[in-house]
């Protein structure tokens, strides 16, 4: 049986931007897209987005949902634009937006004095001041929590769906179940023959894989109050604005090392570490890669524009 | 005398963005810098504007002035990015903003809301409803002008302050009048020699050229209107949204068509024409040229990081 039964319950991570602040070296400030089972999530609209968008071919007819994890600019100021543009574009599914309560008076605003009516329904969602789920469907869930920064930050955990028990191909074929009776199967049911007589669903599937986990760390100062959120996620994104030579500008301006970024992954104990988020006074990031691998092994120093699989 | 007397009097404009509303075929919105006399100045501010500006090198320590025609955001939601930057990069000189009136209320909240104080004065000027001298240094003129689009939006005229008196360097020999007065003879004042007599400034220079002139004339429907503004200016910089197939929708949005920004071009006898902001519905922009040239002559389809000498 050729059949590949799950085949849509993917998890991936596209890059439109990992520097930090300001652009820098071909560097965008930061938004990534999280594909989960063929629904489009973004995280964070730094300057740009849309065009990043538009080179890395993210469709927007598949995006419904965008997660702000703060409200310094390199983090949302592509929002408006992006906004404007899929209503010039006649886009008329809702928009859900998730941010800081004080993101959807500034777009109001920026509407407003432009005398603009959105073509779609935009619809915004404040984040809490602590973790909650923000959005669950039956697809994919997910769930704030907080970091340090230094103003109201949230990090965003996203779960894909269960996907359901996974199919005994061969029993199937065995008990004549039909293809047309699998969903149902993979849901836990039990399947009635046409003589009457039930097969149990044990006999025709096991337990399916874990849903894939993607944890996204948003700014933030070293922390493990947030170890609860991301334990054992399938990968991790964590920000490592600098190196550890610079561990002191890190404190001061609430964000994390190469280093530490390594040890919380260990600690986490994730299978995949991404790091972003490089300050604008690196050209290189090699040096990100040689200081987190000794720490935690599994690391990958992002690049804009690549796909990383969760 | 190898001497070239003028070369600090120049004029040139990059083109930054030269696209509609929405960023298309590699097109950014609408920005772009015109250098005169060693200032730069910015005018117009689309998102991405920042990362252009990087792009083609232009100079942020020798911008003090940026100016916004109108409140569409493909017009300026590049620009609290750049304000940011800045002020990361440590800028500490003023920064004169000229918009409309709503534009500074919306800087003033993104700034608020990241808690940011900036390194440098940032100061706003309101548009007025007509046309003003906006500022005038020793450099050169900005004067604003009312053109009709959907909303309030103004066209700037860009002026070189006068270049002074032409030297005739085969006289000031002939006259024995030292290098070190050359700044003098060109404001126009007598020479007098060590022994007492004076020569008559009309002696050694003879007037000098017209000081450069550009017209930056934003969203607009076509509209004689501005034609007192921009008569003669030896380059307009136009808007043609659209080709005359698509003349209703021109129309429509308040926008004009490459043959109209001809047309007017050739009533206003300027010496160049600059087209840009081009729909994102044109792939290719050949067409544009096509067809204004018939029209006036001397016309230029812009190209995103060409420089147009004035």
């Amino acid at each position: 049986m050729g059949l590949v039964i799950f085949e849509y319950y993917e998890m991936k991570v596209t890059i439109l931007g990992n520097n930090s602040a300001t652009p820098a070296f071909g560097r965008h400030p930061t938004a990534q897209t999280v594909a989960v089972n063929g629904e489009v999530l973004l995280i964070d609209c730094g300057e740009g987005t849309q065009i990043q968008m538009q080179r890395y071919a993210a469709k927007w007819r598949k995006l419904h949902h965008i997660f702000i994890s703060h409200m310094h600019g390199d983090h949302y100021f592509g929002l408006p634009g992006l906004i404007n543009s899929m209503s010039l574009g006649g886009r008329t599914d809702a928009l859900h937006l998730y941010g800081p309560a004080p993101l959807m008076p500034i777009i109001e605003a920026i509407l407003a004095v432009a005398d603009t009516v959105l073509s779609y329904p935009l619809i915004f969602h404040p984040l809490p001041e602590g973790s909650e789920v923000l959005v669950e469907t039956h697809l994919f869930r997910v769930t704030c929590f907080p970091v340090i920064h230094r103003i109201a930050c949230h990090g965003f955990l996203v779960e894909a769906s269960t996907r359901g028990r996974k199919l005994l191909p061969a029993r199937c074929e065995e008990y004549g179940v039909p293809v047309s009776f699998y969903d149902e199967l993979k849901n836990g049911e039990d399947y009635s023959r046409p003589d009457g007589t039930v097969v149990k669903n044990y006999l025709l599937t096991e337990p399916g894989p874990s849903p894939k986990r993607y944890a996204y760390c948003a700014d933030t100062l070293y922390t493990e109050t947030i170890l609860p959120y991301v334990k054992g996620v399938d990968t991790m994104y964590h920000e490592a604005t600098y190196l550890e030579a610079d561990a002191d500008k890190a404190v001061a301006r609430y964000h994390t090392t190469a280093r530490q970024a390594a040890q919380l992954a260990a600690l986490a104990g994730v299978k995949q570490l991404l790091l972003g988020h490089f300050s604008s006074k690196y050209k290189d990031v090699d040096s990100f890669m040689e200081e987190a691998s000794p720490v935690f092994a599994n690391v990958v120093v992002t690049v804009e524009g690549n796909v990383y699989e969760i």
